[in-house]
């Protein structure tokens, strides 16, 4: 083949944010398949918090950091192009972690053979991938809404808490997301069905509860750590389930983590704190896969990405996911089929 | 009758560390029983970490505050000697929340007979009452340790701490104990049969851990909170359960209570962190009685009480539990039988 691929590689570990030289990007010819690889021309790159976690140097992890000097982690979407793999033929469309680039090798472990006739490439990394899966399991398995419940979930109009909320409501459950911004709590409330929405950039989360939440917060799901976990903290209802899926407010930070001083709100209310990695649940993926296939199909459940164009814009991207700007699932563009 | 009823009431609320002068001690003749009453001589007093709680104006705790000028609540043992309730005899023993006080008045809702031939009446209140219990639900109902799992426990030579302890090494799991100061570290481990003992006092508890729980914590009982809590956190095993039990560190802060900043260990580890409250499993107080029973029969289950004489030397026997100074539950004798 005579195609370049270019990539995004961890040039050095970010302090705090992250900064454009923490990035060093870097062109090589594609070269063909050895016996048992497949090439993959990447589509569509997902851009998710988690990737922060993946950039530290940190032994505690759930997963390995990327190394200085290798290839962004990221999870994408692509088409085979060339192929000595039996079990992958040119033209099969696959996703994985294929990393931060327009090619990707591969001997196939770990990919997931997607059908673009049965839902856009991009929904694959949104509600048919991993922030589906994660809202999925860890609501249903971890957080178990009952009818009647009221749910709250932060990050709402991010791909997991849509996700999270729409569940909720499909489970008989009251919905409250907590979102940044009028425009991203007008759209929890108004295409996606929640109860109420606060906005945590104009309303104090806490008081905005006691209103929204009267009986009590029964499902927590917790995106974003920080201030808004401390604040539904005091708003727990008897036997409440809290979800730790994720604390974005925290992931940028250069002084150590805020913890939740209000965790003694567990024992006054016999409520329980979870972590959740999806990982755990990929064995039931299929299960995932058809419920909320059919869920969007019969239009219960919405899905929505934001996407933009161009590797190269990778690194603003990236930035645009601590602060806020995207709506709903960010995915990157990366090339035409 | 003609006997005087000495009381310690509560007369300010205590900012940060109880002070003298937050007690009232007062005196009263004793009054005969009303039609359905009994009067009550308190012969011990169990002193508990968690009157500390009871003594602030808090709206969110499992229980309402003890009421500016009112007796200070407290579990005590007593024996009957008035009675105009059918129920109760003259000469029965009786627990239940009886208050800093020599004599109590109960219409004997919330009371239980308890035989002084089966066991030491200060039992009453240590293994075989409130703490024991405490330890006992939430061990073996949130903690659920299983055999060759390693259970740590902080404040491990106090009332519930003991018989967390002991009740895990019963399940055959491996027992790791936090205390403070060698010798209590000595009698875990010399008497009570713990696998090791951890003086935080002196030791740097996560290192410490990396040497005596290296296939990391499956179980963590907490009684105390603040570091030694984010200490455990770093240590934990895939799926670990954290019982919250208590905050001892942190019920005299005059700031806000240091939250877990290690909570992510949570979601890397999908582990769960689950507040208990003993009063919910009240109504199984005769199983927890009949099985820690058997055990302290056949020697498997040791208690101790550290027993300080006389009504007087409350204030001073309350501060004990704060700094650590007693050995064991901590009891006041107040009457002789």
């Amino acid at each position: 083949m005579s195609h370049t691929n270019h990539q995004f590689k961890l040039a050095a570990r970010p302090v705090g944010n992250v900064k454009a030289s923490d990035w060093n990007r870097t062109s090589e010819p594609v070269r063909d398949p050895a016996d048992g690889e497949i090439v993959i021309k990447n589509l569509y790159l997902s851009l998710d918090p988690a990737m922060r976690g993946w950039m530290n140097d940190s032994k505690a992890s759930y997963i390995p950091p990327v190394g200085l000097g290798e290839v962004m982690r990221a999870l994408a979407v692509g088409r085979v192009v060339a192929s000595k793999n039996p079990k992958f033929a040119v033209g099969d469309h696959v996703t994985g972690l294929l990393g931060v680039q327009d090619y990707a090798y591969s001997n196939g472990q770990g990919l997931t053979k997607v059908d673009p006739k049965l839902a856009p490439l991009p929904v694959y990394l949104s509600t048919l991938g991993m922030p589906g899966m994660t809202g999925y399991f860890g609501l249903l398995e971890v957080g178990q809404p009952k009818a009647g419940d009221t749910v709250v979930v932060s990050g709402a109009a991010g791909a997991v808490g849509m996700v999270v909320g729409q569940i909720a409501k499909i489970k008989g459950a009251r919905v409250v997301g907590i979102s940044g911004g009028a425009d991203k709590c007008r759209y929890l409330v108004e295409e996606l069905g929640f109860d109420a929405a606060i906005d945590y950039k104009s309303e104090n989360v806490a008081e905005a509860l006691q209103k929204h939440a009267p009986q009590g917060v029964n499902v927590y799901f917790d995106n974003v750590g920080g201030d808004i976990l401390d604040a539904v903290l005091t708003r727990l209802a008897r036997g409440a389930r809290i979800v730790i899926c994720g604390a974005i407010s925290q992931y940028n930070n250069t002084t150590p983590v805020k913890g939740p001083a209000n965790y003694l709100s567990l024992l006054v209310n016999r409520a329980t704190m979870t972590g959740i990695v999806v990982s755990d649940y990929y064995d039931r993926a299929m299960e995932a896969a058809m419920v909320m296939g059919g869920w969007i199909a019969s239009g219960k459940l919405k899905t929505r990405e934001d996407v933009v164009e161009g590797l190269d814009n990778f690194p603003r991207a990236f930035d645009m996911l601590f602060s806020g700007a995207n709506n709903g699932k960010l995915v990157l563009k990366l090339n035409a089929e």
